[in-house]
């Protein structure tokens, strides 16, 4: 097993960089970090030593330039593997990636309640489950991922109102159940950093991951790191106000984006539409998908707000690019051309260039970027 | 002459701590930077045989931990001075700082036209009238601050409005009548250059400068560097939409900041609310000081807006502080309590404890901004 401690430097920038841009060969590396020759192989040796990287057979290089042949170096993703678990509300959703963040198998287990003690129970039983799939003898770390304000570095989930949690010492509860070595991160964060480490942010400078669901959240990744905000607020783009004279929200605000496009708000409002104050978020999706007008232009106005929202982003911060993603884009058809259409309205000049992915998320994938969270803080403490 | 190749990393490191936050013992700035003793004192050498730097008469030290006395290192602020311009529409201001940014002097100069070979024969001129005040000899560089699109790396102003120029090869042309060494930088980043480092910026790792006037902008540091955005726009705080049914914008967007706050947005409503189309700025100033409440009530909606744009800052970015600036500030007591007002309502949870100055700024301010920015450029190139 591979302690932060163990690592110099220069491994952790050949380690971080072949397993998120790999395979890539000893002179693309040095080049790629500004390193030596020397300091890359010195730094790879151990990594090779202890099996996470290998090298690949070497491949003939033709054309000018062309020298000794190059052995590009890779990640063995299945050297370690990682627990990813998502914690909601009312279900505890598990997987197990490999090195590179690939999921190997995933499992779920609903929660009755959302007290701590039965909470962790289940964790303990659904990361037994998942570790009996044959993974046991090479997992070492879990990643949890909560929806709230989380303080990464102690592990403490200071709240959570989801799960109603105040104050849980997370981290440590959890290596007590798990024997594992515990990382306990914001959902919305640790799905930034998935997208960073191993998705479309990758290589950029700067990027912006927005999630639409039952809350409207961002992770931002400026100057090559996650955003954190000095009084701990940060990418709260479901409480920029869009509309000065839109609903209240919770936030004490006024049109703030969640309060227009939030899954609460979308039924309220769809509620009001249809006259019909039994109608789920399911029915006005139903509704609006057979063309209902009342109730389209219910979600035509959530996408309007987020898509105002985005370009907010967009003008302050200037992102490479922009994921728009998170389960309540399950009914991402409804919402897309209304945000792309928003966002090139409102976005200042050159910024209406910056790329939008839209697509919807599974929350295995949310499971997932709690376990690169996990995988980042083995590769790069 | 000091050039930047002269400084190795250590003495960049040393003369920015000094230059911001000295005077600074050794031992201080070992600890600071994370340098061993040794490295400090190397990296000193060559800037206090240069004169940049000198060592103050030793303070005995007292207390725990005291051993030898301490000698601080501070910066001897005329061994060199940056002469800075901010050119406007109708005005060239410029400004002789020392090296610790302190204006020594300033000077003005109409412009009768923005035509570039007019523009830059002025600047000569009052660059030359600058330094006949005694501060020739010890004068080497000038910088120039450009409202609009700005390419600091080339010197080349892509596009500035007010001045109506296009692709303007500014640097090379200045540098040319001047003889001076010439850094052009887009003005609110200049003038974020000046807080970051100079002023309530200093040692802190994020900071936002919004600027009120005939356009909103606003300046963002970010882990300790300025934000420039991947597509070259970034702090567009002023086409930041927040009144979805609110004015169009010439930006094309809607309900923008600027759209509602800028000085012609201001100007136009105030004509409308007193019926007399012949209404100038200052007259609405005078006329809302005086309690004419709907002129009062223009102020009143410019100010809920710029809060609520800068409460999107705020959610977002997450910065230490905020300081509200800018020539439309000169009617800050119009603004500030409804500014205050609004930020609070809108800013999420804990954003709202980032404190907000709200102070006006002159343009001699904003010259120095730019002299500012030559400071950087021979300190930390």
């Amino acid at each position: 097993m591979l302690h932060e401690a163990d690592l110099a430097p220069a491994a952790t920038a050949v380690f971080t960089a072949v397993l998120t841009e790999g395979p890539l060969s000893r002179v693309a590396l040095a080049r790629r970090l500004d390193l030596s020759s020397a300091a890359v192989t010195k730094g790879a040796r151990p990594l090779i030593e202890l099996g996470y990287l290998e090298e690949l057979a070497a491949t003939e290089r033709t054309g000018p330039g062309a020298g000794r042949p190059a052995s590009p170096l890779a990640v063995r993703a299945d050297r370690e593997f990682f627990v990813g678990v998502k914690i909601t509300g009312d279900e505890l959703i598990g997987v197990v990636c490999d090195l590179r963040a690939e999921i190997r198998t995933s499992a779920h287990r609903r929660l009755p309640t959302t007290d701590v003690d039965q909470v962790l129970t289940s964790l303990g039983e659904l990361v037994d489950e998942l570790l009996d799939g044959g993974y046991r003898a090479r997992t070492h770390r879990l990643g949890l991922a909560v929806s709230g304000d989380v303080d990464y570095s102690t592990g403490l989930v200071r709240y959570s109102p989801f799960l109603r949690w105040r104050d849980v010492r997370l981290r440590e509860r959890a290596e007590k159940i798990t024997g594992l070595t515990v990382t306990v991160e914001n959902d919305v964060k640790a799905l930034t950093t998935a997208e960073h480490w191993f998705g479309e942010g990758v290589g950029v400078e700067s990027f912006a991951l927005v999630t639409v669901g039952a809350g409207i959240g961002c992770g931002l990744v400026v100057g090559g790191r996650l955003v954190s905000g000095a009084h701990g607020v940060a990418g709260e783009i479901g409480h920029i106000g869009i509309d000065a004279n839109g609903p209240d929200c919770h936030c004490g605000g006024r049109g703030c984006v969640e309060a227009i496009a939030g899954a609460d708000a979308i039924v309220r409002e769809a509620r009001r539409a249809a006259g019909r104050p039994e109608l789920t978020l399911q029915d006005a999706v139903a509704l609006a998908r057979a063309g209902d007008a009342p109730i389209g232009a219910v979600f035509d106005r959530a996408g309007d707000a987020i898509g105002a929202g985005i370009a907010a982003v967009a003008n302050l911060v200037g992102p490479a690019r922009i994921v728009v993603s998170g389960e309540g884009l399950s009914a991402y058809d409804l919402f897309e051309p209304r945000i792309r259409v928003s966002f090139q309205r409102q976005a200042f000049g050159a910024a209406s260039e910056c790329p939008l992915s839209i697509r919807p998320l599974s929350f295995e994938q949310w499971a997932r970027g709690a376990a690169t969270v996990s995988i980042k803080a083995l590769v790069a403490a």
